[in-house]
């Protein structure tokens, strides 16, 4: 479930009274607890490792700052002369709260329930570091982008390399699988995407690859509709895909190769009831329930009620356990 | 070309440096001003008045402030109650101003350069009036649709019914052609949109179109590639599609019956100048240049260079110029 470690829990929030966002991702223990936090309550199949997306912009060496009102890098990237001094980092020395975190996951949840690791996708991570924050349409990125492409494929090489290596200490630290967030993916043309967010995805799940070809990567887009096919260029193993894409047509469009994830509008866990019980089981019809990680199509509403996210878990464990039943003879 | 009066036009800036952004609406000289300063400028094919597309949420009886952080609909609506107090609002009343300025358009502009008025369409207004303001995924403008739908349709018509009647009175008044802004109708599945976006849009260009049947109706919306036959079902003359659609598909997709409007990104007028000229003439090519309005895919930006707005407009008019001159016997 998308930022299912978060606001929408009681104990996350007693939690984040007491210490702010990057304190918690950086405090193995406290980045232990929240992540356990969703599964305790839940017992879903994954759980997912607490971070942030921007914390390698922050290895790197730029400002960030957590607000109420977003990520904030107060030093925002736009020339080569700054994209030139973002640092190679090494993920053990300057993230090693989050591969001590993964570690500790790991060996406390066994090998039966699977750990996720992450990071945001080079074009996503790029729209920030240039930015400098969220802003609709991301001019600033895109205007370098148009204006220096050589200098934007600089960037995005960059945190290309930095990202394949963060992953790759990821999975040496305990996860079984990682997922890509391209949140602004969508904001591209098809043009657009494949001259300059494809190479560099591609890049990077090349090389988490080549260092470990049997552990899945799952890539989350946003509004991408449009780029179904080049998605399925990525070598990601899974598609997260966002409510608005029918994954009946994206089954039909891209095959059985790659596995789908998603995609529950998550302003339908705000209630009512009904209608969440109708949104997973529609979701898994469409897919027919095969090579399908059911998840939320984007983050879990800070406002959602603790009840619909159980609801939303149970229901889907509930379709698996009446498939697995009709699967076995009895 | 989408906010073709605003902020990137020097004189625009300075006539806000003395006026407020709902006094330049709310007083027909001001609005005419700098409705005709990129008419000026420019000399593009069209003007379209000044206004914003909360003033019906006004004359409604919302109470509207627009300030720096966007606008902010002090009095959200969110309950059956609240819904059957908004007023049904006469246009030449409460919106006089608009209809003032549109009627000094006409008469200054004469029957050479069409005036364009324009709406929110009912789904985007919905959302302003639940939530208040802009925010992502518009959860409370989702969760009164997911729990309450009837209450949500009688938003939606009531909307419906005073937008119809706001759209002929600026017909009246001497709008040659409407436009509809569904800025948010991207936000929603295809069911979701097919249940209650669609009805209402068609509800409003149906009762226009009795009114006025060869008044052309353009339909705006964006991140909408999902959506595109349901689009085509709204009974607009004229789809104004966003960047990320890409106009060779939508035009096979829907066929010739449907004009086209747009799509060139906003962010390639910030520059270089060569892309500009590029992208405008891919646009036109991907139509034929046949039944399509060249448009931004969304507003224009703050930042955008005035001599790039200008090449972006006299591209679009040097390919036109070669049409007609190869059309024309020698």
């Amino acid at each position: 479930m998308m930022r299912q470690a978060g606001r929408y829990l009681p104990e996350y929030r007693a939690i984040r009274e007491k210490h702010g966002f990057l304190e918690v991702c950086k405090t193995p223990d406290l980045a232990v607890e929240v992540s356990l936090q969703p599964y305790h309550a839940f017992r879903m199949d994954a759980v997912i490792v607490f971070c942030d997306i921007l914390v390698p912009a922050q290895a790197m060496g730029m400002d960030l700052e957590l607000g109420d009102g977003g990520p904030v890098l107060a030093n925002p990237v736009r020339d080569s002369v700054s994209i030139g001094k973002l640092r190679s980092f090494d993920p053990e020395v300057e993230t090693r709260f989050l591969c001590d975190a993964l570690r500790q996951l790991s060996r406390t949840l066994g090998s039966a329930v699977p750990v996720l690791g992450f990071a945001g996708a080079p074009w996503t991570l790029a729209c920030y570091i240039v930015e400098g924050r969220s802003k609709d349409g991301f001019p600033a990125a895109k205007q370098l982008f148009y204006r220096e492409p050589a200098t934007f494929r600089m960037l995005l090489d960059t945190i290309a390399s930095n990202t394949a290596r963060y992953l790759q200490a990821q999975i040496a630290a305990g996860a079984s699988a990682v997922q890509l967030f391209d949140t602004w993916a969508g904001e591209l043309t098809q043009a657009d995407y494949r001259a300059a967010a494809l190479p560099a995805v591609q890049q990077v799940i090349r090389e988490v690859k080549v260092a470990y070809p049997n552990v899945p990567v799952i890539l989350y887009s946003k509004g991408t509709s449009h780029l179904l096919d080049s998605l399925a260029e990525t070598g990601a193993d899974v598609l997260s895909l966002d409510w608005r894409i029918d994954l009946a047509h994206a089954r039909r469009r891209l095959g059985s190769r790659i596995a789908l994830q998603g995609n529950v509008d998550p302003c339908v866990l705000l209630g009512p009831r009904q209608a969440i019980a109708e949104a997973v089981t529609a979701a898994v019809q469409k897919t027919g329930g095969q090579g399908h990680i059911l998840n939320l199509g984007h983050g879990i509403l800070p406002n959602t009620p603790v009840e619909n996210a159980r609801l939303f878990i149970e229901t889907a464990q509930s379709i698996r356990l009446s498939a697995s039943a009709k699967a076995v003879p009895q």
